[in-house]
Formats: C-alpha cells, sequence, structure tokens
C-alpha cells in the first residue's frame, strides 16, 4: 500500500497485482494506484517537511540513515523471499543487493558525518584592499528541495525503493517521494516500511519519506510536474527518461531529471591480451560469458558491444565464445515485457545481412527465459548498421572486429555516451592503450583495464554515469558518494554575522569540516 | 571581423554597425555577419582543437590565461574608448571592468595552477576484502568539450568575450566560440584579437578560440544545435536563455544551458537597520538611491524590491529615497531597445492601481536617458499583482511595506528564484535575520547582510545563480571560480595501469593535488 507521510493510505484508482515472470502468473496482494489529488499530497507533505528536515544535525541525519540500513537488514530474509517471486533473479544475487543497498547507505552516513559535501569555501575580508576593501564571502551547500525517485526495473533493491538516489537525496536533507515499480510492489513495500519505521525512530519529519503506486506513465508524469518537486531521479528506459526530463523542462519552473538510460558498455579487447602473455582467448572469452548472461543480461553495464581484432588471436576469441555460449540456458528475464523487448532486439539484429551468429544458447526452464546470443561483424558494418549498436536489454551482445588501432579509434568515438568502456590490454599494448585513453574519457563514465563492467563497487570514487544517452546529466553520478551532488546548490554569505551563519561556514568551523580558504584546501 | 580559430574572416551575410546610445548614430566600422557554414567552421575547428587543447599541461594553460589577461590590459585605453563608444557606460565603470575582467582570467589561471577543480578520489584497491576484493577506482573530472559563449549587453567586458564564462570554460580546457554581442561589436572585436594574439604565442591550438558575428536569434539558435558544441554559457534575457535551453534540450544529444537570466534582488529591512542603532532611514535611502541608479540601474543585481517595514522609521526611509531620487538625472542606457523596454515596464508599474510613484529623477542629457523612479505599495498587493515583482531592467524600483515579519517571510517564499537577497539587520534583529535565514537560502544564490547586491567580487567563494529563473542550472555560478564545475564531467578510472593513469589521479601526484582518499581529504 502507498504510505503517504508515515501513513498507509489506500489508492482510489483500482488496483495492481505483481506477476511471477518464471509463469506469468500473478502475485497477491493487490496494491491500490494513488488518485492525482493524494500523488499531490505526498508531494506537498514533502515540501511542507523539507525546511525541518534540511534542519537536522548531521548525527541525526546520518543515524536516520543507518537505521533504514538496519531496519532492511532486520527484514532481509522476507524481503529476498518477495523479491525473488517478483523478479526471478536468484538468492544469492538479491541477498547480494540487499548488502549493497545498506552499504549504500551507511556510505551516505559516513558522507553526512564527514561533511564535504558541503564544498565550504571562504574568501576572508581584506579590509585595506584597494581600490574597495573586500568582504567576507562564504559559501556552503544547500539541498535542493524535495526529491522524486523513480526505481529501476533490474535492481529491486539497489535502485529502487532505499537505492542509490534515495539515500544521496536524503543524505542531501532532501525529502524523497518514490514512485514504486509496479513489477516488484511487494519488495517495495516492504523496504518503504523499513525507511517510515526508521523516519519515525529517529523523530524525523513524517513527509521526508513517502512511497506512491500507480501506473507508470501518468504518475510519473504527474510527479514531474508538480510545483513542491525539486528534482528527479531516474533509471530505466531512454524512452521513459526522456519523456520524464521533456515534462520536467516544461514547467514554469524547470528542475533537473537526473536519468540514467542507456548504454551498452563497449569492451575492447587490444592485441596482447589475447596472446599468450595475456589472459588468452580461452579465458577472455569465459569471462566475457559471464559477465553477460550473469543476471540474464539485465544489467546496466552488461557488455553489448566487443572490439575484437582480426587474425587468429581474435578468430580463437570468438571461436571460445562460440563453445562457451552454445547449450548455455537462459533465466528467466524480469518482465514478459523485457522478454519480449529482448526477443524483438534480437530479431532485428538476426537480419542484419553483414552479421553473423556467433553462438546462441537454449530457452530456460519456465516463461520469459530467451537464450543468450552473441552476433559478429565487420567493424566497418558498424556505421552502416545502427542496430548493431543498439541496447538490446538482456543477454545479447556483438563482436565487432577490427583490424587496425586508428579504425577502432574512429569507431570508439562515433559511438553513443557509455556508463562504461573496457579495456583488455597487456603491457606490450601500452602505446595503444595511451593513444586510446582521451576517446574513452570523451564516451564513457567509467573506464575499466581487464575486468568486465558488470558489478558496480559503491564507493566515493565511482562514477555510474557518463555522455548523454548513458545519462542525461553527465556531470553528476547515480553510484557513489558524488552523487549527493544532484541534490545540492551553492549558496553564498557576504557580510553575514556569525550568529546567523550556518554552522558549516562559521568561523568557529564547529563540525571540522576540510574547507577552501581562499582557494586553498585545509583540513577541518 | 569575425575571427575562426585564429584567421580574420569576413562574413558572407550583410554587415551590422555598432550604435552610440547617446545619439542613436550609428558607429564606424561594419561588422560582416558569419553564414551558417561559416559558424559551423567554428565550431568544428573547436572540436578539432578539443583534444590537443585539453591535453594542455597546468602551467601551459593558465600561462595562456595569464597572457591574455597581459594582452587586455596593455589595450586597456583603446578598448575602454571603443566601449564608451559602443555602450555610454563611463569610463571609471569601463576602465573597472576591464580590471574585473583581467583579474578573473588570473583568478582562473590560479584555479589551474592549484588543480582543485580536478577533483580526485581515490579509493585503494582492498585485495583482501571479503566476499570479493575491492578494485583500485580512481575519478576525476575531464572538460565536456567546446563551449558557445553568449556574453551580456550590460557588461561589454567582464561577461562577454573574455568573460567569466571564456575564462571558466579555457581554463577547464574546453575550446570556446564567443557570439559576439551586436550592442559592442567593435570591444569584442578588441578583446577577441587578445585573446587570438594570446593563443598563437601560447603554442594553444588556433581552434581554442573564435569570435562569430552574426543576427543574434538566427546565430544563436544555430550555435546551440551544432553537433560539435558541448555546452552554453549565457548572460541576458530570459526569453534568450529559455530559447536556448530549449533548442539545446531538443538536440539529438542534449547539451547544457547555463543561463543567467533574471532577478530583481529582493532587499529586506528589518526594524533596527532603520532606528537610531543601525545605519538609519537617511544613509540607507542614499545608499539604495545610489545602488539602483549606478550604470543607469543595468545590473543583473540592481535593488527592483525593497521590503521596509510600516510605521515611523520605514515612513522616513521611503520619504529620504523620495528626497534622494528627484531631480536625479537619467544616464544613456545601453541601446535604444533597452531604453524603450524600461519605458514599458515604468509605464506597467504607473497602471497599478494600488502603488503610487515615491519618487522621479529627470530625464537625462542625449537619447536612452530616462529618469530614475522608484514606487510603492502595500505588501499584500504583491500576490494580485505580480507585475510588482516583474523585472524592469533599468534604474526603476519598488518599495513594498510589510507589518509583520511573518507575512514578509511568506511573501519571500512566493518569489521567483534570485541571484541575491540582501538583509539590512541590527543586533537587535539577530531572531528575525535567523528565522528568514533559510527561506533566504531557498530563494537565492547569494545572500547579503548590510550592503547593496550591486556589485559582484570575483572569488572562490561568490556565487553568481540561485533558482530559476535567476539562472537555468542552480547548482552552478557564472560568476568564481566555481564556474570551471558548469564544464568538466567526472571519470573513473578501473585497475588502470599507473602508466596509463592521467596525472591527477597517479599515484606519485605528479601536480600535488590535495585529493580525497577513501573519502578524506588530503593535501597535495
Amino acid at each position: 500500500m502507498s504510505i503517504i507521510a508515515g501513513r498507509a493510505v489506500p489508492g482510489t484508482e483500482g488496483t495492481i497485482r505483481a506477476i511471477d515472470p518464471s509463469t506469468n502468473k500473478a502475485l497477491d496482494p493487490e496494491f491500490s494506484k494513488l488518485g492525482s489529488a493524494q500523488v499531490k499530497e505526498a508531494t506537498e507533505a514533502a515540501a511542507k517537511a523539507f525546511r525541518e528536515y534540511r534542519a537536522t544535525a548531521p548525527t541525526d541525519r546520518a543515524a536516520f540513515l543507518d537505521t533504514i540500513a538496519e531496519k532492511i537488514e532486520g527484514n532481509r530474509e522476507e524481503i529476498v523471499e518477495r523479491a525473488m517471486a517478483e523478479t526471478a533473479l536468484p538468492n544469492a544475487r538479491l541477498t547480494g543487493e540487499v548488502g549493497r543497498t545498506v552499504g549504500q547507505l551507511r556510505l551516505f552516513a559516513g558522507v553526512v558525518r564527514e561533511g564535504n559535501h558541503h564544498g565550504v569555501r571562504i574568501d576572508p575580508a581584506q579590509p585595506e584592499r584597494s581600490p574597495v576593501p573586500r568582504l567576507d564571502i562564504r559559501q556552503r551547500r544547500v539541498p535542493v528541495g524535495p526529491v522524486v525517485v523513480f526505481g529501476a526495473s533490474n535492481f529491486p533493491l539497489a535502485f529502487s525503493v532505499a537505492g542509490g538516489d534515495t539515500a544521496a537525496a536524503l543524505a542531501a536533507g532532501c525529502p524523497v517521494i518514490v514512485k514504486a515499480h509496479n513489477a516488484h510492489p511487494g519488495t517495495g513495500e516492504l523496504v518503504g516500511q523499513a525507511i517510515t519505521e526508521a523516519a519515525a525512530e529517529s523523530s524525523m519529519p513524517a513527509g521526508v519519506f513517502s512511497l506512491v503506486y500507480g501506473s507508470g506513465a501518468e504518475i510519473g508524469q504527474q510527479l514531474a510536474a508538480e510545483p513542491a518537486v525539486s528534482a528527479i531521479g531516474f533509471t530505466g528506459s531512454r524512452s521513459g527518461g526522456l519523456s520524464l526530463a521533456a515534462t520536467a523542462a516544461a514547467r514554469t519552473v524547470p528542475i533537473p531529471v537526473y536519468a540514467e538510460m542507456s548504454s551498452i558498455n563497449p569492451v575492447v579487447m587490444l592485441d596482447g591480451a589475447l596472446r599468450s602473455e595475456g589472459p588468452g582467448a580461452q579465458e577472455l572469452a569465459g569471462q566475457f560469458v559471464a559477465s553477460l548472461t550473469g543476471s540474464s543480461g539485465q544489467l546496466c553495464t552488461a557488455p553489448g558491444l566487443v572490439f575484437v581484432p582480426t587474425g587468429e588471436d581474435g578468430d580463437a576469441f570468438v571461436d571460445a565464445v562460440s563453445a562457451g555460449i552454445e547449450g548455455k540456458a537462459g533465466q528467466t528475464m524480469l518482465t514478459q515485457g523485457i522478454a519480449e523487448a529482448f526477443a524483438k532486439g534480437v530479431s532485428a539484429l538476426e537480419d542484419q545481412q553483414h552479421a553473423y551468429t556467433v553462438g546462441r544458447g537454449v530457452t530456460g526452464e519456465g516463461e520469459n527465459a530467451p537464450a543468450p546470443v552473441v552476433f559478429s561483424a565487420d567493424l566497418a558494418e558498424l556505421r552502416s548498421n545502427p542496430v548493431l549498436s543498439n541496447e538490446v536489454f538482456g543477454a545479447a551482445s556483438v563482436i565487432l572486429r577490427y583490424s587496425d588501432v586508428d579504425a577502432l579509434a574512429e569507431a570508439l568515438d562515433e559511438l553513443e555516451g557509455q556508463l562504461t568502456v573496457t579495456l583488455h590490454a597487456t603491457e606490450s599494448d601500452t602505446d595503444a592503450a595511451n593513444s586510446l585513453l582521451p576517446v574513452l574519457e570523451d564516451l564513457a563514465g567509467r573506464i575499466l583495464f581487464n575486468g568486465w563492467p558488470t558489478g558496480v563497487e559503491v564507493g566515493h570514487a565511482m562514477v555510474h554515469g557518463g555522455p548523454f544517452p548513458a545519462t542525461s546529466a553527465p556531470a553528476t553520478t547515480s553510484v557513489g558518494s558524488l552523487a549527493i551532488d544532484r541534490f545540492l546548490r551553492p549558496v553564498a554569505y557576504q557580510s553575514v554575522p556569525e550568529g546567523v551563519l550556518p554552522e558549516p561556514v562559521q568561523d568557529s568551523n564547529p563540525w571540522s569540516l576540510a574547507r577552501q580558504i581562499d582557494g586553498k584546501i585545509t583540513r577541518g
């Protein structure tokens, strides 16, 4: 059931039920959908809670985030069980995702305690400066206001109700309204209850969190247009993200939409990596198949495009991929709709005259478990066949064969923006790697060497973003502690007396923050 | 004449001439307008120069910025003379603006040398971590690509060809294409030549800078749509900024528009400030009239709305404003169009039934020198008369009388976003000031105590931004060193070997940067 500012609220607009994707059968219970007046109420409760919440002390706000983590961990078994039924993801994956979710919340609790996100800068007065004295100017960042979060289908926990966007926004001092994902409504409810309990126990204003159920497109458009909403976090399809962005831009007061949308995560094999001094073709092919087929390929960072040199070593890689994927059983995908879109994407690749099928697995048990598949084509085909670089969400990938590094660099330069790009290289490839690095930097938010893009570490240095359409806001990240910047804006204080200045910019530095004084960073 | 990548290029699309606003007469010489193919050429030259320019060493890039400053300073007299003819701004103001412009360039040279903008974060590998080892992840920021800058009419130097946006973008590592402002084409040309000479002397790639002349709306739309352009900096009207933003959002690859657009800069008098323990009504009224009428009120930060308590002290303030403004002569405005828009805005205020004229100056000498004027109304009128809080660019302001601080806070909460908000207060007003502070923080980018918003210090802590419509991008500033963030985006490096890692994230820290290691800031 929806939660509006601490109260469970039945909706007035019909009901939905989760579907077990392995059987296509509906699961109990029903979840009622909110009417537009109810949705508005949630945003207004958030606006009302904003000033009280943003004034909470760092220790209290951090404790609130820690308490959410505790509540989720305390109910882990029930959450994982429900998520398994709603998503068909395996227990180990979901248990890991609980770990990542609570890890994120605790990371942001640490960020709140450390306080670097305040971005404090102080330019002290210079009364003697000529021709005019310099006045005292100080800067810190303040939260932007209520944030709406749309969770992802493929991460029912880590990118959902208490996922990265929620943790970052709460850490910044912004109330959060989560639109519950209709593919996992029960999982969302359990997590929403955990946050609600944590808010009550931590004496936070009730409007700090709401969870709203409704038809995705309609309620999404309403939330993006509600005047009380100040920013949006979204993980999902390109069309969904762009539609929210269009609505948000057309408001009387436009607001930012942080949408993580689309990526095919190119992986480049340089010569050395496939030769004997590197891991070799067999080993890399095995790693590739594992990265591609894990979670049925339903990861934003799944390797959808692999650049492999022509010649013997490249052939050996392709043969090993072929052998690795043959007979590999598909796993149930998240929803019937996703499985259908996958089939459509695969069919479009099959229709490419100049691409061929390297290998194909077999259909898995239960419904919606299509076979994983890998195609190959010559690099030159990429320019004339944009289908080869379209995102196919699921376990499908295209191997492109290149014969020289310049042509490879040109092809990479023409790709759309990506979340990740990966280089497999040994020391003998260093020159090529160095010449490619600027291309990779302009292409993606994260550059990996000798690894696989799936599996995103949640830390301070992570970037899960990149040029459009990887995200609508390339200057930010949706994973890692830098994500807090999305929900803050700078304010300068000129000649404000110590008794009125907020703590982070007071002379006495009561929060012991690292600060930039006259452009030089000083430790707190 | 336009400059494309170091070459003076005659345009193919007719000519424009500057107009002396004090006579409405055209000035020599003619400036030819570029055709669309020529405009495209400038953006493509920028794209071509991007990788070479972004790879320049910090010392070289900083020296380039310093050389631009030197060249401008070296030609100060000619620049000021031409700017006087084109804008009718007085010598002292323009000489000061040259100082601010070169100060900005040198500030950003310092930023490049200090290197805090790289935003380096390092999460070292933890091979022993269980259940999975942590990989080495490092983050720095890279420049976004070519930037187009649209200068302001009211700052022919500090917000124009070599203004804040240009300095910030060049410092970030982005080539710049400036659209020359048609109100001061000759001033723009002199500054553009200074940059071009500096680029050649500093051995920068020629495409690092271009200056293009054309019809504002057409060339603006083209520049916002050109695929080679990665970001836009704009200072000007709300309609101009929104039109660029709409074009930029509709591209295949949308790009950010950093538009500083509109602000009426509310000033609040609290009781104490007007009483004997404060500066008093006479003194504050004099300061207000000076702040309002300086540069004919043509400053983004001019005080367009003043909240004054009802009662004797407030009355004394209003009387003193009345006395101060009567007989005050108008100065020539920047263009005939601006003077006409001012007359229209003043006329709309005159039409307000519930507002009255506090005082009015006299028309100045020469053309386009309308009288400054101040109106007043009861605070309660604000809600029903949105005209009272419309921006009138020029020396017109509205005094609103309030009778209690709660009603004042409510009124401030309903205003649009502002560049600045100012409080005049003494110690006896501390409680009121503290209760208002969150309102002020949510309203504006800069909060001033006991000063006037005109006059923007260029330093590290300055924010010249604020909620929409003060700017289209409230998370950034267009003045001060934080502006460099507009033109950077983060990239993460996962397991990249030291021999391939860029300098800022190398273990050896060759640039001696302050860096965040595992979330803790360390000095370089």
